[in-house]
């Protein structure tokens, strides 16, 4: 058995049986042994950093890990911003990443780069397979590294690939999650106790049902204010599950909501800090005075910490789970508020939300609080490109859910060559393109540097760096040209009847909502 | 004065007046002084990768670097794969990476990461600026080392950019090229006039038509055969200019090259090697017995030492140059070879070729030898993805001169945004996508891997994942869709027709050329 083989087919035993791929030749014994081990799915994309957002999304939803396949360094390089966002949210994934024979390292042929150096800037674990007698068990290892909540990424070279000698190996045991100290538990009771404003702020895996109503407890026995992190990896909502408002992304937001508190209560979720530093502002957003009780780190125990946090101080509260409503649909032009409207209206039962939506979106999580239960997915690392990608692995990993990805028109094209992968799996996405002509946030964004007095004259050719309506994109075209079904619509009732159309049909489809952008 | 002001007179006063930009938050203050120095021409793509891939086919052009501007570690890794060419390629480039502030790098915010490792493995120059002061003479710094042949990354930090207290800062000296040592010369002519079969490799700075004169008269009066690296950077060639084959892709096309050489004579041109180990197959493609002479590096100032070697052993000689010769206009059905020859007709005098053209590229050096003079541009590093951009670059350095960008289609698929910013500058850039719906170089390295008795069974997953026909891309309504005219041909006569009328139009044009691929 060829090290190739024994790669796949200890990545299946260990429980990785979908890979999203962009192989090369250094990669082509990998792609050979495939039909040796059809237990292994290989999703095929037209770009790495669509197999890196896909394995994300994968892993957000199926709880466990793909494995990608990258083209030496460059190939990672190409991945490398989405696993930066996989890496803020503590996805696992095992990279495999193709690299020269190891008799050929010597030469620095053209493709030739450091591997190490890139992986390493992701990546909580690398390795460099030696041999194919040690393939096997690298697999395994790097399975189990990632199922810690992590990046794995495995090198390997193309004769460790195509020698003999390989043995499948037996799956290793996972380290499990850093669990909460009863110390920190007990302190975090004594503060939410105390009678002086706290909040509660949650994330890590404890934004999904169970985590939630055990926060809602707390902040309904407590009074405590519960807010989960800005960017969540995976939340649930909607009817039927506790609700949390998140912690504003826009640092004058996220200050008001947390002004007056005297305790801050970590549960899964990091010390709140700005997403940009802005002249003469504070990074860190913890208000003057407050104390900082961290129960459980990022990655840790938070689903299981909230529940015994709840077990001291609210044993016989019972969770506020959100109602069923839904927002009447609206009619008229679209808009971001009416845009949202139509979404909350009409998000289907069990439905994957992935929000790359940006300005565009401000409205959703209002419009859809009541809609029935289903996952949001959000852009952790801020590194743009993520939608379309993470939609990919979400619907792989959960083919019977419908998948909306709500996408903003500029960070749609990082990644666009997803629809080709969403057309060539028959994936049951419905991707709504927000097409406002504009990098509508950092025009936003310019506006301050305004208003500080930075613009010279008119601003007009910063302005014009921020315009990308000339041309017009046109994403009916894109998508069609990449194989999904897609029409443009610019009223309510034609985003309604476009997305019931793309609900009542299987595969996918894209809805180009033509908005106007919220900063002119 | 800010330091973004400062940045950007510095990096104008050294020469630098093109920057390709993808900004956010973190560079706004760099977009907004945009305002306040004109002579800055801000050029926007929609992915990074066009931006780096931009500045790389720029500089081929203008011999002298641009700038691009980053969004910081997920923006860099974006463009590395087209940095790694640029490596390659010994391009010279200014990266402008905009960070978090300096006082807000402590808080690890969502978007922060080692930008330093990833920085670090393509440039040969890395600085943080560490204040407005400085960043002025950081630029010239930056710009001196790019001048010297190599990437320079200068990582700016959010207030070092707002905050007062900049300075334009004027040029510095460029360290020159290495020159060969008198030694190395003499060595290498007693080699070449000893008798004995030589070759004569020549990369670098060598492949322009003084270089290429040298050579051919060296080779005339020696009669060693000439070759140039297979990548060039930038190789002049057509009719008026000496010609020279290239070393070839294919190990087993290079071996039979070098075959029965006892002197290779490397001038601008490193050792070869094989691009891909393959079992069984050597790596170093220098024949047994045969002795390896290094005139000047790949960086070095490889045209000056051919004219030293040729003043020593062909000091009567005339170089041969091409004649100018088209092939024959063929009619029928569009093939790789049909498809070529109608470029070799058409292409016009002063061309710039880009050429990603992959396997459908095989016959255009034989159809374009004898075609006017013109420059072509390859895929230095190996890493796809490359071709879209550098003609973005390209046409921006010589808007005077037509670019035909021959790109293969799965190539262009890693950065196909390039389009879009083609449209928005109304660069007169003329693409070639060959469309053959497959992989078709990665087919016959399977075919080689099946030949070895790897493949199982009928190998239909393995080739399933190097089939990109289902569904088909269609680069008409891609290239509509981002504002570029486009047009679909199956017919020698009508890509001829589509070229003429191409170029009878100002702007941008794609032509999408069916042809089988070379590897069913």
């Amino acid at each position: 058995m060829n090290g190739a083989h024994a790669l796949l087919h200890s990545l299946v035993a260990s429980g990785v049986d979908v890979c999203f791929a962009n192989p090369g030749t250094s990669e082509m014994h990998f792609v050979a042994a495939l039909d040796g081990v059809p237990e292994m799915r290989a999703v095929l994309t037209l770009f790495e950093g669509v197999a890196t957002g896909a394995a994300d999304g994968y892993a957000r939803m199926a709880d466990r890990p793909a494995a990608t396949l990258l083209h030496l360094g460059p190939g990672l390089g190409n991945g490398l911003a989405n696993l930066h966002n996989a890496r803020r949210a503590g996805t696992p994934i095992v990279n495999v990443v193709g690299d020269h024979a190891t008799f050929h390292a010597r030469y620095d042929a053209p493709l030739q780069s450091d591997i190490d150096a890139v992986a390493g800037s992701v990546s909580g674990w690398v390795h460099h397979s030696a041999s194919s007698a040690d393939v096997g068990a690298d697999a395994a290892a790097a399975v189990a590294a990632a199922r810690a909540g992590t990046i794995a990424t495995l090198v390997l070279p193309a004769d460790v690939s195509w020698s003999d000698g390989g043995a499948p190996a037996a799956p290793r045991p996972v380290a499990s999650r850093v669990t909460a100290e009863p110390e920190a538990v007990k302190a975090a009771a004594d503060a939410l106790t105390c009678g002086e404003r706290c909040v509660l702020l949650v994330g890590g895996d404890a934004t999904r049902a169970d985590g939630l109503a055990a926060a809602d407890r707390i902040a309904t026995a407590t009074g405590a204010r519960l807010l989960t992190e800005t960017f969540p990896t995976r939340l649930e909502r909607g009817a039927g599950v506790a609700p949390a408002g998140r912690l504003g992304y826009a640092a004058d937001m996220a200050v008001h909501q947390l002004r007056g508190a005297r305790h801050l209560v970590l549960v899964g979720a990091r010390s709140p800090v700005s997403f940009f530093a802005y002249p003469g502002q504070p990074g860190d957003l913890v208000p003057e005075g407050c104390t900082v009780h961290e129960v459980v780190v990022r990655e840790g125990a938070a689903a299981d910490a909230l529940a015994e946090l709840a077990d001291l101080v609210a044993p016989g509260t019972t969770p506020t789970l959100a109602r069923a409503s839904r927002p009447q649909l609206p009619t008229g032009a679209l808009t971001v508020e009416t845009a949202s409207a139509v979404v909350g209206t009409l998000l289907p039962e069990g439905a994957i939300v992935v929000d790359e939506a940006i300005t565009s979106g401000l409205g959703l999580p209002g419009a859809t609080a009541g809609a029935p239960r289903h996952d949001w997915l959000t852009l952790t690392g801020g590194a743009i490109g993520y939608g379309l990608p993470a939609a990919t692995g979400a619907s792989v990993a959960c083919p019977d859910r419908p998948v909306w990805c709500l996408q903003a028109d500029g960070s749609a094209m990082y990644t666009i060559s997803a629809l080709w992968t969403h057309a060539r799996e028959s994936l049951d996405v419905t991707t709504v393109v927000y097409n406002n002509s504009a990098y509508a946030i950092l025009r936003g964004e310019l506006q301050q540097v305004g208003a500080s007095g930075f613009v010279v004259g008119d601003g007009a050719r910063a302005k014009a760096l921020l315009d990308i309506g000339g041309p017009r994109l046109d994403f009916v075209a894109l998508a069609t040209g990449m194989g999904v079904p897609a029409v443009r619509v610019d009223t309510a009732e034609g985003f309604a009847g476009a997305l019931r159309r793309a609900a009542a049909e299987p595969g996918p489809h894209l809805v180009e909502a033509m908005v106007p952008p919220l900063v002119a």
